[in-house]
């Protein structure tokens, strides 16, 4: 079982289970079987909390339902009848009775929470029969014609499919024509006049009375929820957040007993988080909203009270609802989510999960449980996803920009990011696929908008709080939003504040960490680590085995890493010091040079660059390795493209007073089109140009040894490793090594000291893993490129791929994952096992790292811990992931 | 050891040998030693054939030579003293004496025969004093002289490195001075002059005076022997035939007692194969010269007399040879390649070598030689190479062209070709790097146009004769020779025949099968197999365990392959039916297609035709499995390159009348910028495609099953199996196979009876073979593709690398070999063994092939053969070779 709660329990699937079970019966540890609502209940219920009296119809009812080709199975309705039967006796309440009805909501949920995603029904029960027993028992007849115009409303829309648009209209005309401004303030006689032309809506709409039998209301209310399960919005949600059949499959349908927050007077109801979910403090966090129903604090239509209101408001409520979430944290070990509703000063648990935070909320409750005694080390290490860290390090206001806002809002998810203007989902969708960054403005957001979130760089909405939808997804998808920004006013394709206008399309920026709204793009930098992550990281350090370095190219990024956490360098690309500005040029020359000598004379100016680069990064690194990789890409891609000369060329002066230009640019392009290949990612690159140009290498290790022999002169301690990058074969690491050999012979009489560098190999092509034990003879380490070992693998261009085939193929299943993201386990891993085996063969001993993208994938990381790897390197800011998920994959062995 | 002599032998490294033996003490097996024409020689004096007497230095102080920095080992003269003492006891003559003087010469012999590549030197022991000796013993002035001046010209080449040019104008002006047309014609006080000319040649050229001291004069030689080993044509040579240090390493040094073809009356020297190189007929097939040195028939200097006029002029002579013949060859099991020499009457014999001999006369050879009863079936499979009989289906005249020929010479290597004229190597050489074809045309040949010989589709020479080494050369290569083509005259870059003139770049045709000239390029047409190869082939079949099939794609080349002795077609490319002139335009309609609709409108015209294609391929092999690949290139190779549209686009008139091309073509241009790639090989092509447009596979299986049931029901039998390329994953692999089984019951419930068609895959993707266990769950069989699979596992383009530094990497010696031409056991052949044996550990009956290029190369026939595949499949054309190749590898097991 799972300590965390976050993931599926291990019950087997093979028991028998019943159909229905009681709150107080059922196990609350079988998430799958129950769904996570009803397992939360049945925990509730069971720990003595007050919990109204309710059932659950099961998950796998929900899965025999669509093998039943989307009916309800046999006799199943038969078996609600006699549980509804022993809730009356619980309740003493009558379903569908005219005396004392008993009302019910019926709410999905499935095993792993996806909130909003499915159906809800509430209120259910209505008639013009049960009513009347409504009036009489609450003795409110506004209160029970606004639980049935709810009722026809939600009832409407959930499980008729009419049109939710077409009630509000109604709705706000009703309000319209007599003056009411808010909802509570249209009265009786507006309710009753608003439930005839709902049931009349219902009746055009669908060619149907409105159900008046309780019975076929719930019979349909089930029916509908388990329908949700397949709703389009729940399957996108699935889809991205990787929620397969094994964690979740099919949701159940909970029926409880109405209480109603929406009763006038002690009546009230809300959303409580038992810790602060964007920060992790420990204090209650939430909205609640008198004379309301759950829904509406859910959906953003009002804007709520802050919980702390409470503690004024109702004083025992708020004591008992502070002791409840103490009790639920020790139970669960989890931050709770928890919803609750007061009826008539009785305060009632409708659901408790595991709150979803943000990652810095995580990380600081963790480490804060652990303090409390509620989690051991371990147990605060596990729950949190490495995944989850790499929100947590969120860019920021660059606070030298000193930005002037133009509104303020609720910070509901915290970072600062830019984009441009959209106001709908679809637009958001449209234009975040072809690459443009956005931001979607919304008076409020509903479940039907996912798909604009996974779109948008963030999120802003005109009304609701920090539990809002919008609120908890983009918490959840780790993109900043701001909500309730009541500044803005949104119509006709802009929004204003004041006299600024916004059209869709402007660029604005948000920051979600303080609630702020700006025009234009702000700049923003990189964040520090919190003292929490500081501290669950070094818990992590001890708990892992897998050492983590960084890929870094210079000495900011070389300090960056190290304060990061990396124990080293992995990866550090010579090329791209070729590339600035004050050396392209000499490298430009050194490819055009037509002898061997004016290349040197190019390669002699490079070398006292590329010696101050070394000597600058190795300090930074001091007592660190750093693994620096000989040039790697073709020589083309340092000069421009045929396209680009061809351009030039036109728009030189026709009269020829150019002529060394021309001459220049004739020459360039002559060198383009001679390196020009068909298929470059398989081309003259890597060791073969080191190779086929000895010069180019030999210049790179000289700045290498000496930049070593001037540190070590120095007496700083240099740890440099010299690699060399696409190596096929073991003849190729020959030649290499014979220049290493001749250069340290050089410096080392130069130095009159003796200086120990390694030298070793990428293994990025097939062949090296299948002869890794020959190239172990010649290397002291290996460090694996598993881009380009994915793309040998497969025979996929990353490239192409990712712009082509690929996405289909993840799509239609064939791929569960892009495998240049998380590394493939069984092709490209199978290689890697392979590689590792024969080259400790030869070097029991031998240091075997990985660099490149997967190296900073948590999948990846895993993988390459139980294959032994010593150390992954990946990009500074996912040094924290990479500790965390190191630990993980050490407490957790396959 | 090897009994058929063709490779070197597989004595000890280890032991120690003396550094001189005599030709009646040497171990003649032992060529590495002793090298081929010392072995040669001591064999037959072993044999008791006449030999004249002589020693050899040994192969080893060749490479003491050369560690001793290019000197003769200290020591080892005081050795050839003692030799040539006792040289002097069995001859009755002394070396340097003036009375009944002792010459030599001293030739060179490697353990592999290089013939004209390395020094010899004759008449060695000539001076002033030996002279006058000689001229006494022999009684002939002008013979001595004759000698002499040959002796001085010789040496002063090979030995002190002057010019033959100079001596050849020094000689030819004596000539014309004294009005003498041939050689012989010159007398002795003309030789006189020449003799004096020479040396006054040699000392203005060298600055020192000929060495008259005939110890001296034999150490030079001895060293100039041995330096030639590593002369530039030499090493080329080796380079060329892959003679590595294994194979041969270092020459030795022959000291052979001269004897004389140039005395006056009965003498004659000449080179005589004991069967026809050329077709293998059983004859002595050679030439000699009456009144001539051994060098003037190798070099072809003098037209020579066929041997059979011998058997007039010298019948007890050419008897002799005849049972020497006979002798040597039961001795070697090996036609031999001879050169004697009768002085005054009597026969000597200077060399015996396995003949050289082209592919046709091998085969003739091989099976005649078994029914001799000289070799067995096994034995004369194994010596013929697999390559060599890629040149015995040489290519002919088209009957049909009933070409005029414009002249004849001598058909010294068969097959026809064309090309354009070029007069000198190096010219050869240049126009064959562009990739030009080139006829050679020279007066005659010499060892220094070996790279000439490389770069040309034939060779063409005025004089010379069957034994010329122009002809020897070629028939070593395979390349079509015409020789002792007297009708033309070369001069001045052309050349002529009566009226004609043919300028260098002309293009002309050659038949080296007949010995015929044509002006122009006349078409030519596919050879037909001989009786011998097919009993020979048969043979083979009888050894070998590997299946051979063919890659065919038409009726035709299924045709071909069934009488070439395919056992099925392995591969056949249903792109290539794609591109045909009437498809193509469908198929941009397709490809074009905007809808699923318009798709399925020209997919449907596509069946039909592909169904017509297949039963046409599957009735032409019917008992015989046809495996069809389903469309495997991406589809922009379907279209016209995007510089090819806009040209199109440029070329429309400007007024736009043709509105409608400019929409085509613009939508073209279109898709092709939306399918162009960055790195196509690895794009979006095979199963990829078959994936993402469905329909195509669809259509392709369904042409397939359509055709094979319309087969069946007229009474053929069609053993179609459908491959899927490119497939890196089981996941690929399962819709295509359900799409296949959904077409499979279409076609079954059509035609009500059961259809039985294997379902396979390529696996020429590096993913495939690591994960072939799973793939093996759907597949019926595997076939490797192993030109992807290289490319996969070494990350080589082979488009780019091909061209970059693929041949810097084998000429550095970091590759030994192309791995697209022959396999890289090592690594490709490692993956291919995982892939074998889990695909095996899932189906142990499981069909498992090769198609493709590495499927008729040899060498990785044997490592299919080893890896114990089910069989190879090669073009049409090398089934013949990959048949005997699998012999050889069931004979020759690793």
């Amino acid at each position: 079982m799972d300590s965390s709660g976050r993931l599926a329990s291990g019950i087997k699937e093979t028991q028998v289970y019943k159909d229905i079970y009681f709150f107080d019966e059922g196990d609350g540890r079988n998430k799958k079987l129950l769904g996570g609502k009803g397992a939360g209940l049945c925990e509730m219920k069971q720990l003595g909390l007050p919990v109204p009296p309710g059932l659950i119809i099961t998950t796998e009812v929900c899965n025999r339902f669509y093998d039943n080709g989307g009916k309800l199975p046999d006799g199943l309705m038969d078996h609600v009848r006699e549980a509804m039967r022993k809730l009356e006796q619980m309740t003493d309440k009558k379903f569908g009775g005219s005396k004392n009805p008993l009302l019910v909501s019926v709410r999905s949920g499935a095993a792993i929470s996806m909130p909003g995603m499915m159906d809800t029904v509430l209120d259910l029960g209505l008639n013009e029969d049960t009513l009347q027993g409504l009036v009489e028992q609450s003795g409110d007849e506004r209160f029970a014609y606004d639980t049935y115009r709810r009722f026809i409303q939600l009832f409407g829309k959930v499980v008729l499919g009419v049109n939710d648009e077409l009630f509000s209209r109604v709705f706000e005309e009703a309000k319209r024509k007599r003056g009411a401004k808010s909802d509570d303030e249209l009265l009786t006689e507006g309710l009753k006049d608003v439930v005839q032309k709902f049931k009349r809506l219902v009746h055009e709409q669908t060619g149907e009375l409105f159900p008046s039998d309780p019975y076929l209301q719930l019979e349909k209310a089930i029916a509908a929820v388990f329908r949700s399960w397949n709703g389009k919005r729940c399957v996108d949600y699935r889809r991205e957040f990787k929620i397969t059949p094994d964690l979740a499959n099919g949701t159940a349908a909970n029926i409880v007993t109405m209480v109603f927050g929406n009763l006038a007077g002690d009546s009230l109801t809300g959303v409580v988080f038992t810790r602060d979910p964007a920060t992790g403090e420990k204090r209650l966090y939430g909205d609640y909203l008198t004379n309301a129903q759950g829904e509406d604090v859910v959906a953003g239509v009002r804007t709520p009270k802050p919980i702390d209101k409470l503690r004024q408001e109702m004083p025992a409520g708020y004591e008992t609802l502070l002791q409840i979430s103490d009790k639920l944290e020790r139970h669960f070990k989890e931050p709770q989510d928890l919803e609750f509703t007061v009826e008539g000063g009785k305060l009632y648990m409708l659901q408790t999960r595991n709150a979803k935070m943000n990652a810095e909320a995580l990380v600081r409750t963790s480490v804060e449980m652990v303090k409390e005694g509620i989690l051991t080390r371990e147990e605060s290490i596990l729950r949190i996803k490495p995944d989850d860290l790499e929100q947590l390090l969120h860019r920021r206001i660059d606070p030298k920009a000193q930005p002037k806002k133009i509104a303020s809002g609720i910070n509901a998810s915290p970072g600062a990011t830019f984009g441009k203007v959209v106001f709908d989902a679809d637009e958001a969708e449209r234009r975040g696929r072809t690459g443009q960054k956005v931001i979607l403005v919304r008076e409020e957001t509903k479940p039907e908008d996912i798909h604009g979130f996974f779109a948008a760089q963030g999120i802003l909405t005109n009304r609701g709080g920090k539990t809002s939808h919008a609120a908890v997804v983009a918490r959840g998808m780790g993109k900043p939003c701001v909500v309730g920004c009541s500044d803005i006013r949104i119509s006709g394709g802009q929004f204003s504040v004041g006299q600024i206008v916004v059209n869709e399309g402007d660029i604005i920026t948000i920051d979600g960490t303080n609630g702020s709204v700006y025009l234009g793009e702000i700049p923003t930098i990189d964040p520090e680590p919190t003292p929490e992550l500081t501290e669950l990281l070094q818990w992590a350090d001890e708990f892992r085995r897998l050492g983590v370095r960084a890929n870094a190219d210079t000495p900011e990024g070389a300090q960056l890493a190290r304060k990061l956490g990396a124990e080293g360098i992995g990866l550090c690309r010579t090329e791209r010091m070729f590339n600035a500005t004050d050396r392209l040029p000499i490298v430009v020359d050194m490819i055009l040079a037509d002898t061997k000598e004016e290349r040197m004379r190019a390669l002699d100016k490079l070398l006292l660059l590329q010696k101050r680069d070394f000597k600058e990064i190795l300090k930074a690194m001091q007592g660190h390795p750093v693994t620096i990789r000989l040039l790697d890409p073709p020589l083309h891609e340092f000069l421009p493209s045929a396209e680009q000369l061809r351009e030039r060329l036109k728009a030189l002066p026709a009269r020829g007073e150019d002529a060394a230009e021309l001459s220049t640019i004739q020459k360039m392009l002559e060198k383009v089109k001679a390196l020009s290949e068909v298929n470059p990612m398989l081309g003259h690159r890597g060791v073969r140009v080191g190779l086929t140009y000895p010069e180019i290498y030999e210049m790179q290790v000289e700045a290498i040894f000496e930049a070593t022999a001037e540190l070590i002169q120095d007496g700083v301690k240099p740890e440099p490793q010299i690699m060399v990058p696409q190596v096929a074969m073991r003849e190729e690491l020959i030649p290499v090594k014979q220049i290493v050999d001749k250069v340290r012979k050089q410096v080392e009489e130069k130095f009159r000291f003796e200086i120990s560098i390694m030298f070793g190999t990428m293994i990025e092509v097939v062949r090296a893993c299948v002869c890794a034990d020959r190239i172990a003879e010649l290397a002291d380490f290996f460090s694996f490129g598993t881009n380009d070992l994915t793309q040998g693998t497969f025979s996929f261009s990353r490239e192409d791929a990712e712009n082509k085939f690929l996405p289909f193929y993840i799509d239609a299943g064939i791929l569960t994952e892009n495998p240049f993201q998380t590394l493939d386990a069984n092709g490209v891993g199978r290689l890697m096992e392979i590689a590792v085996q024969l080259g400790r063969k030869i070097k029991p001993q031998l240091e075997i790292g990985i660099c490149g993208e997967h190296g900073g994938d948590p999948k990846s990381i895993e993988l390459c811990n139980h294959l032994n790897l010593t150390y992954v390197s990946c990009s500074p800011y996912r040094i924290p992931l990479a500790r965390l998920a190191a630990a993980h994959a050490s407490l957790r062995p396959n």
